[in-house]
């Protein structure tokens, strides 16, 4: 039958049509069943939600996803018809049913996810699935390369190209910059695509954007990856594995991010900047997304077992996450110390040791032997320091960039120890939190400082750590959750010293 | 903070809210984050879409759900708060994890998912991980509790309560009214609340209101219930356990029905009205909802355990389903032919078998001998069409109703065997959606009449079954179906000669 279109007045990025019930009856449709529209320059199938207030009978009330999909106009007549549930909707539950899937199937639901043809409802059954009925390694071999298949390719033609990941989950985590100019100033090529914060306080892109841009297209990453041999984008701005952003907002109200989606996101984007080789890299411990070193090592095998499937060199190094990778969290205070440790500052030890250690890696692959003194000589010769300004040039900031210029926030209040002892432990999930309340990563002046990490001795009256914010609202905000929280818990002594008083 | 309420220009019963980037990051949200909305006659928390296009900075973008439940109204300030997930996305991660729920934790879902606290995403999971993992028979009883406890209840003061259920799937099964009219007669209180056509071509409700009124209130359903003995009402015009509604909605694009589910929709509707006897029908076959006698005997057990659990005593019959109950399909068309059972005419067969069994176990549970010979005595001496026209009455009917008041829509069309032989088979879904394709249940004229039946002998030319709607372009739609289909399947000869003729 033929509706006209009535711009729906919102919202959000999926797709969402009404229908007047008497349109429905004539139609012999009903809430939650599906009709496929046609429009001047293509067509889509969608859920239609059913309402008598507010949509006029005659009229389809579309969401903008919708118009420019079909290519029609607020007002257009379009032609709507009944649709059967597609061939993925079967797929999805067969997965249910606990039944492996075959390349095909993964495809139909992976393009119907990426077409906006499956609702929330069922690409959250899909992940629910996922995370009971898990898949085997010839189904996420398959569903990472259905995924590829949505998205864009970079075009490289030199190689190999080298790339590394961070399953993430640990705050204050800026190698990047650090371990890509190392690697680039090797002569290998790393066009590392990182992303922005999801539910962390500052993402690897979060930071790099205070002092270069970070979007660019697949054909600018190809040229500055072939050129200078290094890179640090942002991800999100090319379309690589895009139905990897749909899932993603899924996942956020459940909670879960199952292991075959999780494998299949990260290794499609690799696959789509057509990487050869890949180290990985699992923060372990709690607060982190992997609790324990046994979880850790079964993720590397399927890393490694899946690279196999792909055609791609996979190592992956397990490091332990208990507690923040350096001492700054927040974008400016992050990109400070990543170029301080460029420019030849030897601390902190942990950002230094951790990003020459993944270098290190990296060069053995491409064939070096002690491939982490050679990270630590190119580190402190100065010319990761030189490659890094190279990149950002490239990216479009300044030759003359000094970790002086990064500054945090105006307004900040030092965090007192009202006791004294040794640090036992440090919440991340607790400090992510504060972060965020100060204002980060949205604010680029807003974050933590730690003056004080596990096993240190802090007396009363000590400064723990200091918050930074761009307004006083967010700081009082940020104040209050720190002391309510208390992230850093001192202990009277060290667990270890208590054992070797007691044999004394 | 603060923001004024814009009305959202549509749609669905979902409550659904939208806010401008600004304001998501003001208040330290994102797309998918839950926020509780205050207002001043309450409060409701729910997912937040966000939009840069749509919604004005200082505003939030309700739907009509929303603002209803909070008593504000369009323009109304309202407090907005971010709100961290509620304990029952929690419990859905349990049992997705495959653990045991107790009482309190699937009260807790049951009270957010009709507080609308859970969105679909969530209720989407929550009924993939019922459907995989499942819920025991003690879990299955506290979850029926809790549905129970969003609804309202019918406070029947006289009993003890009969009741009858079908789990449905076969079209034709117009027995409701005949077997409360033998139970009634014979002096049992059964207040039946029946359902209209969900995925079906005609609910009991659709064609009992083609006749007299099925919207009644609780204490309208009580009196009938105490006076006449019984009453054939539309139970979706009660709040009886109402959280089945939101499901229903969910499970439909899904395609699933999950046991737990079921069995607790089911029997929390009839603990709302207090049933003491309850008789649970099994129609089993191909092409129903219970595909073998194996699965069949399986529900059978679990609906006898659960109403010792729930207090109830139930017991079930398993009925063969493999083609339609009686000849016709269709709300007016299955209203004449029930009314003409009651009437006294001796066909078809199959529906006063069917109903004389069901209502002689009914009186067989109230300590009648002979049960099903009882309920054919008490059809046949015109007791059972006094007792349905006193009830017709009651619920707002005429007294001097007769089947032939019932007719059939005025477009009709034979579909004509080209073949002789025997009727083997009869596919049930086919004669659904022809019937709905036809205009059932929305036109009461539509529908279907079988003339040949599953065994009976077809001669070419003969009328296979009659189409009837109350327009051409249904009609026609209707006809191109039925020939696309084929659903009655003619052989050559019965399987059953085969083997006598051979052996001849």
């Amino acid at each position: 039958m033929k509706l006209r279109c009535k711009l729906m007045d919102v919202l959000s990025s999926s797709p969402m049509c009404g229908l007047d019930p008497a349109d429905c009856l004539e139609l012999g449709v009903k809430e939650n069943d599906r009709i496929r529209i046609v429009g001047p320059r293509g067509e889509m199938t969608v859920l239609m939600m059913c309402s008598d207030d507010f949509v006029e009978v005659g009229t389809l009330l579309v969401s903008p996803a919708i118009l420019k999909r079909i290519g029609a106009s607020d007002g257009d007549m379009v032609d709507v018809h009944y649709s059967p549930s597609p061939e993925s909707v079967r797929v999805i539950r067969k997965k249910m049913d606990g039944l492996k899937l075959d390349a095909k199937e993964i495809e139909a639901v992976v393009n119907d996810i990426y077409a906006g043809s499956l609702s929330n409802i069922e690409v959250s059954s899909w992940l629910t699935s996922l995370y009971i009925n898990g898949m085997d390694l010839e189904e996420i071999a398959a569903f990472t390369n259905a995924m590829v298949e949505t998205g864009d390719r970079v075009p490289f033609e030199k190689g190999p190209i080298y790339d590394f990941h961070s399953l993430g989950g640990v705050p204050g985590n800026k190698i990047t910059p650090i371990v890509v100019s190392i690697v680039a100033a090797a002569g290998l090529i790393l066009p590392k695509t990182s992303s922005r914060a999801i539910s962390s306080a500052c993402g690897t892109s979060d930071f790099v954007e205070t002092f270069c841009d970070i979007e660019v297209t697949t054909d600018r990453l190809k040229e500055i990856g072939e050129s200078v041999g290094g890179a640090f984008v942002w991800g999100g701005s090319m379309n690589l594995a895009p139905v990897d952003d749909i899932v993603i907002k899924i996942e956020h109200p459940l909670g879960i991010n199952p292991r075959a989606q999780m494998l299949a996101s990260i290794l499609s984007k690799k696959l789509a900047i057509n990487t050869n080789y890949l180290l990985v890299d699992i923060p372990t411990g709690a607060g982190t997304k992997i609790p324990t070193i046994e979880v850790a090592r079964d993720y590397a095998r399927d890393f490694m077992d899946l690279g196999e499937k792909l055609g791609m060199h996979i190592e992956c190094a397990i490091t332990y996450a208990d507690q923040p990778v350096g001492s700054a969290i927040g974008p400016n205070l992050e990109a400070r110390e990543c170029i301080r440790v460029l420019e030849g500052e030897e601390h902190p030890a942990s950002v230094i040791e951790k990003a020459c250690e993944c270098a290190g890696i990296l060069l053995e692959m491409a064939g070096y032997q002690d491939g982490a003194v050679k990270a630590r000589e190119i580190l402190k010769s100065g010319k990761a320091h030189e490659k890094f300004l190279e990149i950002v040039v490239a990216q479009g900031g300044r030759a003359d960039l000094k970790s002086s210029d990064l500054k945090p926030g105006d307004y900040k209040v030092d965090i007192i120890s009202t006791k004294a002892g040794y640090v036992h432990s440090i919440n991340n999930k607790d400090l992510v939190a504060i972060a965020k309340a100060c204002g980060s990563p949205t604010d680029k002046g807003a974050g933590i400082l730690l003056l004080k990490k596990k096993g240190q001795r802090v007396e009363v009256g000590d400064v723990l750590f200091t918050l930074y914010a761009e307004n006083e609202a967010k700081l009082t905000r940020a104040r209050d959750l720190a002391e309510k929280y208390g992230p850093v818990l001192i202990e009277g002594m060290l667990i270890k010293r208590v054992s070797a008083q007691q044999f004394r």
